[in-house]
């Protein structure tokens, strides 16, 4: 059995593990979990696994489902997260959280030598050289969730890592792919709520119609591989059936390929090396989908990805910067307090304000993370 | 500096096994080769790489050839063969000669405890359950050198064989892909000769305009990696760009990709587990190619493929008879002596007249390929 703790039981990538852990009860013991303002939902999972710690996010609500839950001991807040991480007895911690609030917890964890399942891309883009510094230290592994990461690290199996020419990463085009950028002018919060391919949370379902995801993806890339951003491509890829590849010294390239369904990279993680079936899974069948298209990522349709990309390449606390602006702008944008270009030009106002500190510190990314989201807030006020 | 040895030095994988030889001097020497009638050729590559041992087919070349190499061995025939393959002191052989004649030389390479690197698939077609009882007795490997296979060996890298749920081999439809069945009745040896994708030797490109070449793939799939033929897929794919595929059981699919370009399987299996660059192949560029297609495969349109697969799953001498009468029947196609379409049929009536024997010796084997070869020849006179 292997003890599993979970960062954000509620989130998509949240639910689809749990739905993986009920798959193969024989394997897999959840430990620890954690959610948001989600009372019941929580309440529910901490019956149905039997599990016995539990974080939320606030103190209000820990008294009542004490009450309720007897054999789960109920914690809260971010102390709560860093238990739920790192003190749980966890084989593995999955980190399905939002955001940087995944930050600490991880690096807690890892300390302990529990291995990583990050689905939270927001650590790495803000303080990747912290997290892999840290794995390094412990010997952790870090196993990519995320659906173009997963197919590197399993394009990378048994290969040497000093034999990569290039990583290429595939983007679906997200919810506005078809729409030029002035057509992008008056969309809705509605509108880009609808991704064609995947079924995601809201903040990625809107950093992929900005192409800001595939930027952090980028960036989370640099971090996991160690590849410079010039060995990083993107192609736009509408079908999301190639979840990227990795082009070897010989020319030969390596691709994992799937029906888009996060519940297969989520079980890898969990599974890895090693392999169990998923019934709920469709197979690929590439003789029903007929064709598979691929087209050139254009960095002025797509400035997020751009900034992204600049963002990397000048390191230190630029990424931190890109990151938090893109929180606080998109969770702007879903308040309908700003247009859908207004994300691009707010996180380029921010990332133009900044000084980047090179190679900061965890205080100095917090720091950083916290005055920028609120440099963000105030060009709304 | 790995030894190489080379059965058909002058082929079409010869040659390109040549040009990978040619391209890191410092890694690879060329030990021992073999030509058939092609003596200048054979002059020249004993030359360039200062080759010890070569062989040639006929008895009447070897007199003037050893005069014109004084520092070389020439020897010929089948026991040259033998010679080239097992008593050069090479540490990996690449057996690349066209036919069944490529059988025994592997076996005793094989009892000598050399790599083998086998681009031949008439052996394992013919004899694969010798070859692969003698390479597991004597611990030997044995590395794929046509596309597929070395796609599906790639694919297979880091991961535990039990865990794969079928193998998907590409294939481009070759010369007649956009012919009915009904237009194929007049179509000549020059037509056939056309291929899209690939540059081959004559006897694999008649090979693919019958897609009896993907039959003896299927075959030698189910060879090399112990699956049943219920588990190997067949998918037109006209690119020839995604090489094969592996589904394993979670729905992930691994697939090798790149242009299509003989010396990077060739080369890959000379360097197996690492990789070298090949600066002469061509990187994969997806945006320019911009379509992949995927079509399902018509087994009545390739009736050949249909017959290789019944062939493997009779199993014995089955798939014996079928390489044999495939090889007769093509060489009498390229004589003109035969229709296109008379090369599935006298494939047909050979496997319908023979009696199989289940797991044949390599005595039953060579007499069985002799009077099937036979029983072709006599339809035409």
């Amino acid at each position: 059995m292997k003890k599993i703790s979970l960062l954000g039981a509620t989130g998509s990538i949240g639910q689809q593990t749990l739905d993986v852990l009920r798959t193969h009860p024989e394997q897999f013991e959840l430990v620890a979990f954690s959610v948001g303002q989600q009372v019941d939902a929580a309440r529910a999972i901490a019956r149905e696994f039997s599990v016995p710690l539990l974080s939320v996010a606030n103190q209000a609500d820990v008294k009542a489902l004490q009450e309720d839950l007897p054999s789960t001991e109920v914690v809260w807040g971010s102390e709560g997260l860093v238990a739920v991480a790192s003190e749980s007895g966890a084989d593995l911690l999955v980190n399905a959280v939002l955001g940087s609030v995944g930050l600490q917890p991880t690096l807690r964890a890892i300390e302990k030598g529990i291995t990583i399942a990050i689905a939270n891309k927001e650590t790495l883009v803000t303080a990747g050289h912290l997290v892999m510094a840290a794995a390094k230290k412990h010997n952790v592994a870090i196993l990519p969730v995320d659906s173009e990461h997963s197919a590197l690290f399993q394009a990378l199996n048994g290969e040497n890592p000093k034999q990569i020419k290039k990583l290429v990463i595939t983007a679906s085009g997200g919810s506005f792919r078809d729409k030029t950028r002035a057509e992008l002018e008056g969309v809705t919060v509605q509108d880009a709520l609808n991704h064609p391919n995947w079924s995601m949370g809201s903040k990625i379902t809107i950093d992929s119609a900005t192409m800001m995801n595939k930027g952090l993806e980028v960036i989370e890339a640099h971090v996991l591989f160690d590849m410079p951003y010039s060995s990083i491509d993107v192609v736009l890829h509408r079908e999301s059936i190639i979840h990227s590849m990795i082009e070897f010294v010989d020319t030969s390239v390596m691709a994992q390929l799937g029906t888009p369904d996060m519940r297969v990279p989520i079980q890898y993680a969990l599974t890895y090396p090693d392999r169990l079936p998923l019934p709920q899974a469709k197979s690929l069948d590439l003789v029903e989908i007929g064709k598979l298209h691929f087209e050139k990522m254009d960095l002025e349709r797509y400035k997020a990805l751009h900034l992204a990309i600049e963002a990397g390449k000048e390191g230190g606390t630029a990424t931190t910067v890109l990151n938090a602006a893109n929180e606080a702008a998109v969770a702007l944008f879903l308040q309908q307090k700003i247009s859908f270009l207004a994300i691009d030009s707010f996180i380029e106002k921010a990332l133009e304000a900044h000084t980047v500190t090179a190679n900061p510190t965890l205080e100095t990314i917090l720091t950083v993370d916290v005055e920028t989201r609120r440099f963000v807030e105030k060009m709304v006020h």
